[in-house]
Protein backbone atom coordinates (compact mmCIF):
# COMPACT_ATOMS: atom_id res chain seq x y z
CA UNK A 1 0.00 0.00 0.00
CA UNK A 2 1.53 3.25 -0.66
CA UNK A 3 2.04 5.81 2.18
CA UNK A 4 -0.22 7.47 4.21
CA UNK A 5 -1.12 11.52 3.37
CA UNK A 6 -0.23 13.24 6.76
CA UNK A 7 -3.08 16.23 7.33
CA UNK A 8 -2.45 19.19 9.21
CA UNK A 9 -5.17 21.10 10.55
CA UNK A 10 -6.24 23.73 13.36
CA UNK A 11 -9.17 23.37 14.97
CA UNK A 12 -9.89 27.24 14.81
CA UNK A 13 -9.31 27.03 10.63
CA UNK A 14 -12.41 26.94 9.07
CA UNK A 15 -10.63 25.72 5.74
CA UNK A 16 -9.24 22.63 7.95
CA UNK A 17 -12.60 21.93 8.66
CA UNK A 18 -13.87 21.35 4.87
CA UNK A 19 -10.76 19.81 4.01
CA UNK A 20 -11.69 17.10 6.90
CA UNK A 21 -14.41 16.33 5.54
CA UNK A 22 -13.30 15.48 2.27
CA UNK A 23 -9.88 14.31 3.17
CA UNK A 24 -10.81 10.08 3.98
CA UNK A 25 -12.64 9.64 1.14
CA UNK A 26 -10.07 11.79 -1.72
CA UNK A 27 -7.33 9.07 0.17
CA UNK A 28 -9.99 5.68 0.29
CA UNK A 29 -10.39 6.69 -3.34
CA UNK A 30 -6.89 6.32 -4.12
CA UNK A 31 -5.83 3.51 -1.43
CA UNK A 32 -3.85 5.94 0.65
CA UNK A 33 -4.42 6.24 4.71
CA UNK A 34 -4.62 9.50 6.24
CA UNK A 35 -2.64 10.44 9.12
CA UNK A 36 -4.36 13.90 11.55
CA UNK A 37 -1.83 15.90 12.82
CA UNK A 38 -3.93 18.23 14.66
CA UNK A 39 -1.59 21.69 15.37
CA UNK A 40 -1.49 24.95 16.78
CA UNK A 41 -0.84 27.77 14.24
CA UNK A 42 -0.20 30.35 16.60
CA UNK A 43 3.45 29.98 17.24
CA UNK A 44 4.04 30.00 13.50
CA UNK A 45 1.97 32.79 12.86
CA UNK A 46 4.29 34.93 15.84
CA UNK A 47 7.65 33.41 13.93
CA UNK A 48 6.17 35.02 10.24
CA UNK A 49 4.80 37.84 11.75
CA UNK A 50 1.02 37.04 10.75
CA UNK A 51 -2.19 37.58 11.91
CA UNK A 52 -5.35 35.82 11.81
CA UNK A 53 -7.29 36.22 8.68
CA UNK A 54 -10.25 38.47 10.18
CA UNK A 55 -8.14 40.91 11.98
CA UNK A 56 -6.85 42.20 8.50
CA UNK A 57 -8.59 45.21 7.36
CA UNK A 58 -9.62 44.37 3.87
CA UNK A 59 -8.96 40.81 3.57
CA UNK A 60 -10.20 40.29 7.06
CA UNK A 61 -13.75 40.92 5.94
CA UNK A 62 -13.45 39.00 2.18
CA UNK A 63 -12.40 36.10 4.80
CA UNK A 64 -15.52 35.83 6.15
CA UNK A 65 -17.48 36.14 2.94
CA UNK A 66 -15.33 33.21 1.02
CA UNK A 67 -15.48 31.45 4.14
CA UNK A 68 -19.29 31.13 3.73
CA UNK A 69 -19.14 30.90 -0.13
CA UNK A 70 -16.68 28.39 0.41
CA UNK A 71 -18.90 26.00 2.79
CA UNK A 72 -21.29 26.24 0.27
CA UNK A 73 -19.52 25.67 -2.52
CA UNK A 74 -18.32 21.82 -0.51
CA UNK A 75 -21.72 21.25 0.47
CA UNK A 76 -21.28 21.75 4.27
CA UNK A 77 -22.83 23.42 7.25
CA UNK A 78 -20.96 25.92 8.45
CA UNK A 79 -21.27 29.13 10.61
CA UNK A 80 -18.51 31.53 11.62
CA UNK A 81 -18.58 31.23 15.55
CA UNK A 82 -19.41 33.89 17.89
CA UNK A 83 -15.72 33.52 19.18
CA UNK A 84 -13.56 33.15 16.15
CA UNK A 85 -10.22 32.26 15.65
CA UNK A 86 -9.81 30.72 19.32
CA UNK A 87 -6.75 29.10 20.33
CA UNK A 88 -7.54 25.46 20.29
CA UNK A 89 -5.24 23.94 22.84
CA UNK A 90 -7.86 21.76 24.86
CA UNK A 91 -9.24 20.10 21.79
CA UNK A 92 -5.51 19.40 20.17
CA UNK A 93 -4.11 18.11 23.89
CA UNK A 94 -7.68 15.83 23.86
CA UNK A 95 -6.96 14.33 20.20
CA UNK A 96 -3.11 13.72 21.10
CA UNK A 97 -4.28 11.88 24.51
CA UNK A 98 -7.15 10.06 22.73
CA UNK A 99 -5.21 9.16 19.90
CA UNK A 100 -2.63 7.39 21.59
CA UNK A 101 -4.94 4.69 22.80
CA UNK A 102 -7.58 4.82 19.96
CA UNK A 103 -6.40 6.17 16.49
CA UNK A 104 -10.35 5.39 14.44
CA UNK A 105 -12.05 7.35 17.78
CA UNK A 106 -9.07 9.87 17.97
CA UNK A 107 -10.15 10.10 14.25
CA UNK A 108 -13.80 10.82 15.15
CA UNK A 109 -13.24 12.87 17.78
CA UNK A 110 -11.64 15.18 15.48
CA UNK A 111 -14.74 15.32 13.38
CA UNK A 112 -17.08 16.37 16.50
CA UNK A 113 -14.63 18.95 17.38
CA UNK A 114 -15.27 20.52 14.09
CA UNK A 115 -18.98 20.07 14.46
CA UNK A 116 -19.26 21.36 17.61
CA UNK A 117 -16.85 24.73 16.66
CA UNK A 118 -18.11 25.03 13.23
CA UNK A 119 -21.65 24.07 13.26
CA UNK A 120 -22.81 24.42 16.74
CA UNK A 121 -21.18 27.24 17.63
CA UNK A 122 -19.57 26.12 21.11
CA UNK A 123 -16.79 27.50 21.99
CA UNK A 124 -14.39 24.55 22.06
CA UNK A 125 -11.21 26.40 23.39
CA UNK A 126 -12.76 25.98 26.51
CA UNK A 127 -12.08 22.37 28.43
CA UNK A 128 -15.45 22.21 29.78
CA UNK A 129 -17.00 22.13 26.17
CA UNK A 130 -14.14 19.85 24.67
CA UNK A 131 -14.79 16.94 27.42
CA UNK A 132 -18.04 16.92 26.82
CA UNK A 133 -17.97 16.43 23.16
CA UNK A 134 -15.36 13.82 24.07
CA UNK A 135 -17.75 12.13 26.04
CA UNK A 136 -20.25 12.24 23.33
CA UNK A 137 -18.02 9.84 21.45
CA UNK A 138 -17.45 7.41 24.22
CA UNK A 139 -14.19 9.09 25.57
CA UNK A 140 -13.95 8.64 29.51
CA UNK A 141 -14.40 11.82 30.64
CA UNK A 142 -12.53 11.74 34.01
CA UNK A 143 -9.46 10.27 32.94
CA UNK A 144 -9.48 12.85 29.67
CA UNK A 145 -9.61 15.94 32.55
CA UNK A 146 -7.11 14.40 34.02
CA UNK A 147 -4.42 13.57 31.19
CA UNK A 148 -5.02 17.29 29.86
CA UNK A 149 -3.19 18.64 32.14
CA UNK A 150 -0.57 16.24 32.36
CA UNK A 151 2.85 17.62 31.86
CA UNK A 152 4.16 14.85 29.61
CA UNK A 153 0.95 15.64 26.71
CA UNK A 154 2.02 18.79 27.31
CA UNK A 155 5.18 18.29 26.24
CA UNK A 156 3.64 16.28 23.14
CA UNK A 157 1.54 18.46 21.81
CA UNK A 158 4.42 20.97 21.45
CA UNK A 159 6.62 18.32 19.83
CA UNK A 160 4.01 17.53 17.02
CA UNK A 161 4.06 21.63 16.83
CA UNK A 162 7.68 21.61 16.37
CA UNK A 163 7.94 18.65 14.20
CA UNK A 164 5.03 20.21 11.81
CA UNK A 165 7.16 23.58 11.50
CA UNK A 166 10.44 21.74 11.27
CA UNK A 167 8.49 20.19 8.48
CA UNK A 168 7.55 23.59 6.34
CA UNK A 169 3.78 23.60 7.77
CA UNK A 170 2.70 27.16 8.16
CA UNK A 171 -1.30 27.15 7.49
CA UNK A 172 -4.47 25.11 7.68
CA UNK A 173 -4.83 22.76 5.87
CA UNK A 174 -1.48 21.50 5.30
CA UNK A 175 -1.32 18.45 2.92
CA UNK A 176 1.71 16.22 2.31
CA UNK A 177 1.56 13.23 -0.02
CA UNK A 178 5.08 11.43 -0.66
CA UNK A 179 6.78 14.82 0.19
CA UNK A 180 4.33 16.80 -1.91
CA UNK A 181 3.02 19.96 0.10
CA UNK A 182 -0.14 21.32 -0.45
CA UNK A 183 -1.75 23.93 1.54
CA UNK A 184 -5.27 25.41 1.14
CA UNK A 185 -8.50 23.33 0.75
CA UNK A 186 -8.48 24.93 -2.69
CA UNK A 187 -5.84 22.63 -3.74
CA UNK A 188 -7.65 19.93 -3.77
CA UNK A 189 -8.03 19.91 -7.52
CA UNK A 190 -3.75 20.03 -8.05
CA UNK A 191 -3.62 17.29 -5.19
CA UNK A 192 -6.01 14.76 -6.93
CA UNK A 193 -4.37 15.45 -10.04
CA UNK A 194 -1.11 13.77 -7.63
CA UNK A 195 -2.78 10.96 -6.31
CA UNK A 196 -4.20 10.10 -9.42
CA UNK A 197 -0.60 10.82 -11.75
CA UNK A 198 2.24 9.80 -9.01
CA UNK A 199 3.54 13.45 -10.22
CA UNK A 200 2.90 15.84 -13.14
CA UNK B 1 -25.57 42.50 -22.17
CA UNK B 2 -24.42 42.12 -18.30
CA UNK B 3 -22.19 43.74 -16.53
CA UNK B 4 -18.74 44.00 -17.41
CA UNK B 5 -16.07 42.07 -14.88
CA UNK B 6 -13.55 44.05 -12.74
CA UNK B 7 -10.43 42.53 -13.13
CA UNK B 8 -7.80 43.42 -10.59
CA UNK B 9 -4.28 41.95 -11.01
CA UNK B 10 -0.43 43.51 -9.94
CA UNK B 11 2.18 43.15 -12.94
CA UNK B 12 4.76 41.20 -10.43
CA UNK B 13 2.13 38.90 -9.70
CA UNK B 14 2.09 35.18 -10.72
CA UNK B 15 -0.79 34.52 -10.15
CA UNK B 16 -2.10 37.65 -11.48
CA UNK B 17 -0.66 36.59 -14.68
CA UNK B 18 -1.76 32.95 -14.79
CA UNK B 19 -5.63 34.62 -13.97
CA UNK B 20 -4.89 37.04 -16.94
CA UNK B 21 -4.58 34.35 -19.46
CA UNK B 22 -7.64 32.70 -18.63
CA UNK B 23 -10.11 35.48 -17.69
CA UNK B 24 -11.13 36.62 -21.46
CA UNK B 25 -12.21 33.48 -22.49
CA UNK B 26 -13.87 32.93 -19.26
CA UNK B 27 -15.85 35.78 -19.47
CA UNK B 28 -16.67 35.72 -23.88
CA UNK B 29 -18.53 31.80 -22.59
CA UNK B 30 -20.84 33.94 -20.70
CA UNK B 31 -21.18 36.57 -22.59
CA UNK B 32 -19.11 39.02 -20.33
CA UNK B 33 -16.94 41.94 -20.90
CA UNK B 34 -13.96 42.56 -19.10
CA UNK B 35 -12.11 45.64 -17.61
CA UNK B 36 -8.49 45.26 -17.45
CA UNK B 37 -6.84 46.97 -14.05
CA UNK B 38 -3.66 47.26 -13.41
CA UNK B 39 -2.85 48.11 -9.89
CA UNK B 40 0.11 48.38 -7.10
CA UNK B 41 -0.18 46.46 -4.60
CA UNK B 42 2.76 47.70 -2.21
CA UNK B 43 0.67 50.41 -0.90
CA UNK B 44 -2.08 47.81 0.15
CA UNK B 45 0.51 45.40 1.91
CA UNK B 46 1.64 48.41 3.24
CA UNK B 47 -1.40 49.36 4.97
CA UNK B 48 -2.16 45.77 6.18
CA UNK B 49 1.34 45.29 7.89
CA UNK B 50 1.68 42.39 4.78
CA UNK B 51 5.21 41.58 2.97
CA UNK B 52 5.16 40.09 -0.28
CA UNK B 53 4.92 35.88 -0.75
CA UNK B 54 8.94 35.09 -1.11
CA UNK B 55 10.15 37.06 1.98
CA UNK B 56 8.34 35.17 4.84
CA UNK B 57 9.84 32.15 6.03
CA UNK B 58 8.36 28.60 5.55
CA UNK B 59 5.13 30.32 3.52
CA UNK B 60 7.99 32.04 0.71
CA UNK B 61 9.79 28.51 -0.20
CA UNK B 62 6.29 26.74 -0.56
CA UNK B 63 4.91 30.07 -2.64
CA UNK B 64 7.62 29.58 -5.26
CA UNK B 65 6.88 26.11 -5.46
CA UNK B 66 3.10 26.16 -6.03
CA UNK B 67 3.64 28.74 -8.20
CA UNK B 68 5.89 26.74 -10.65
CA UNK B 69 2.90 23.69 -10.24
CA UNK B 70 0.25 25.73 -10.84
CA UNK B 71 1.59 27.29 -13.81
CA UNK B 72 2.01 23.48 -15.20
CA UNK B 73 -1.79 23.08 -13.69
CA UNK B 74 -3.12 26.23 -16.14
CA UNK B 75 -0.91 24.95 -18.71
CA UNK B 76 1.20 28.39 -19.15
CA UNK B 77 4.84 29.09 -19.59
CA UNK B 78 6.55 30.52 -16.51
CA UNK B 79 9.60 31.00 -14.76
CA UNK B 80 9.94 32.83 -11.51
CA UNK B 81 11.84 35.85 -12.60
CA UNK B 82 15.21 36.38 -11.57
CA UNK B 83 14.18 39.53 -9.57
CA UNK B 84 11.11 38.63 -7.87
CA UNK B 85 8.94 40.90 -7.07
CA UNK B 86 9.05 43.94 -8.59
CA UNK B 87 7.33 47.57 -7.68
CA UNK B 88 5.54 47.35 -11.44
CA UNK B 89 5.18 51.06 -11.80
CA UNK B 90 6.16 51.94 -15.16
CA UNK B 91 4.16 48.67 -16.73
CA UNK B 92 1.46 50.19 -14.47
CA UNK B 93 1.90 53.78 -16.21
CA UNK B 94 2.09 52.43 -19.44
CA UNK B 95 -0.81 50.37 -19.62
CA UNK B 96 -3.21 53.51 -18.84
CA UNK B 97 -1.70 55.83 -21.11
CA UNK B 98 -2.18 53.48 -23.80
CA UNK B 99 -5.58 52.91 -22.31
CA UNK B 100 -6.80 56.32 -22.80
CA UNK B 101 -5.75 55.93 -26.37
CA UNK B 102 -6.58 52.30 -27.13
CA UNK B 103 -8.42 49.97 -24.83
CA UNK B 104 -8.00 46.98 -27.29
CA UNK B 105 -3.92 47.89 -27.34
CA UNK B 106 -4.04 48.03 -23.37
CA UNK B 107 -4.99 44.22 -23.44
CA UNK B 108 -2.60 43.23 -25.91
CA UNK B 109 0.38 45.49 -24.09
CA UNK B 110 -0.89 44.01 -20.34
CA UNK B 111 -0.08 40.45 -22.02
CA UNK B 112 3.09 41.32 -23.57
CA UNK B 113 4.14 42.91 -20.49
CA UNK B 114 3.68 39.69 -18.26
CA UNK B 115 5.25 37.87 -20.96
CA UNK B 116 8.00 39.50 -20.74
CA UNK B 117 8.36 39.07 -17.01
CA UNK B 118 7.18 35.80 -16.39
CA UNK B 119 8.20 33.90 -19.52
CA UNK B 120 11.10 35.67 -20.98
CA UNK B 121 12.18 37.06 -17.21
CA UNK B 122 12.51 40.66 -18.27
CA UNK B 123 13.07 43.13 -15.61
CA UNK B 124 9.83 45.27 -16.64
CA UNK B 125 10.31 47.74 -13.30
CA UNK B 126 13.07 49.40 -15.84
CA UNK B 127 11.18 51.86 -17.75
CA UNK B 128 13.55 50.81 -20.60
CA UNK B 129 12.19 47.46 -20.63
CA UNK B 130 9.19 48.75 -20.64
CA UNK B 131 9.28 50.75 -23.24
CA UNK B 132 10.55 48.45 -25.84
CA UNK B 133 8.01 45.89 -24.87
CA UNK B 134 5.36 49.00 -25.91
CA UNK B 135 6.78 49.74 -28.85
CA UNK B 136 6.99 45.91 -30.23
CA UNK B 137 2.96 45.78 -29.55
CA UNK B 138 2.86 48.93 -31.80
CA UNK B 139 2.84 51.95 -29.39
CA UNK B 140 4.66 55.17 -29.67
CA UNK B 141 8.04 54.61 -27.74
CA UNK B 142 9.09 58.23 -27.81
CA UNK B 143 5.11 59.77 -27.23
CA UNK B 144 5.24 56.91 -24.19
CA UNK B 145 8.39 57.79 -22.72
CA UNK B 146 7.48 61.36 -22.40
CA UNK B 147 3.63 60.24 -21.41
CA UNK B 148 5.52 58.20 -18.27
CA UNK B 149 6.59 61.11 -16.81
CA UNK B 150 3.89 63.31 -17.14
CA UNK B 151 1.95 64.13 -13.77
CA UNK B 152 -1.29 63.85 -14.60
CA UNK B 153 -0.52 59.83 -15.44
CA UNK B 154 1.19 59.38 -12.14
CA UNK B 155 -1.56 60.78 -10.21
CA UNK B 156 -4.47 59.04 -12.16
CA UNK B 157 -2.43 56.10 -11.44
CA UNK B 158 -2.55 56.80 -7.86
CA UNK B 159 -6.32 57.49 -8.23
CA UNK B 160 -6.73 54.09 -9.71
CA UNK B 161 -4.73 52.60 -6.63
CA UNK B 162 -7.10 54.65 -4.40
CA UNK B 163 -10.05 53.47 -5.68
CA UNK B 164 -9.41 49.92 -5.81
CA UNK B 165 -8.22 50.01 -2.17
CA UNK B 166 -11.63 52.07 -1.81
CA UNK B 167 -13.29 49.09 -2.58
CA UNK B 168 -11.62 46.51 -0.72
CA UNK B 169 -9.17 45.10 -3.25
CA UNK B 170 -6.27 43.57 -1.34
CA UNK B 171 -4.30 40.79 -3.22
CA UNK B 172 -4.12 39.68 -7.51
CA UNK B 173 -5.70 38.58 -8.57
CA UNK B 174 -9.19 39.83 -7.88
CA UNK B 175 -12.38 39.43 -9.40
CA UNK B 176 -15.28 41.42 -8.88
CA UNK B 177 -18.69 40.22 -10.54
CA UNK B 178 -22.38 42.38 -10.03
CA UNK B 179 -20.66 43.40 -7.01
CA UNK B 180 -19.33 39.96 -5.80
CA UNK B 181 -15.75 39.50 -5.16
CA UNK B 182 -13.15 36.69 -5.99
CA UNK B 183 -9.99 36.84 -4.66
CA UNK B 184 -7.13 34.45 -6.41
CA UNK B 185 -6.79 32.45 -9.16
CA UNK B 186 -7.85 29.31 -7.19
CA UNK B 187 -11.51 30.95 -7.46
CA UNK B 188 -11.84 30.61 -10.80
CA UNK B 189 -14.00 27.80 -10.25
CA UNK B 190 -16.20 29.51 -7.71
CA UNK B 191 -16.50 32.28 -10.15
CA UNK B 192 -17.55 30.45 -12.83
CA UNK B 193 -20.54 28.83 -11.22
CA UNK B 194 -21.29 32.58 -10.11
CA UNK B 195 -21.60 33.42 -13.87
CA UNK B 196 -23.27 30.86 -14.81
CA UNK B 197 -26.22 30.55 -12.47
CA UNK B 198 -25.86 34.23 -11.25
CA UNK B 199 -26.01 33.30 -7.42
CA UNK B 200 -25.80 30.42 -5.02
Amino acid sequence: MANPIDFYFDFSSPYGYFASAKIDDLAAKYVRGVNWHPILLGAVFKMNGQQPLPGIPLKGSYAKHDMMRSARWFGLPFKIPTRFPIGAIAPCRAFYWVRDKDAALARKLAGALYHAYFVEDRDISNPEVTLNVAAKQGVDREALAQGLNDVALKERVKNEVDAAIERGVFGSPYIVVDGEPFWGSDRFDQLEKWLSTGNW
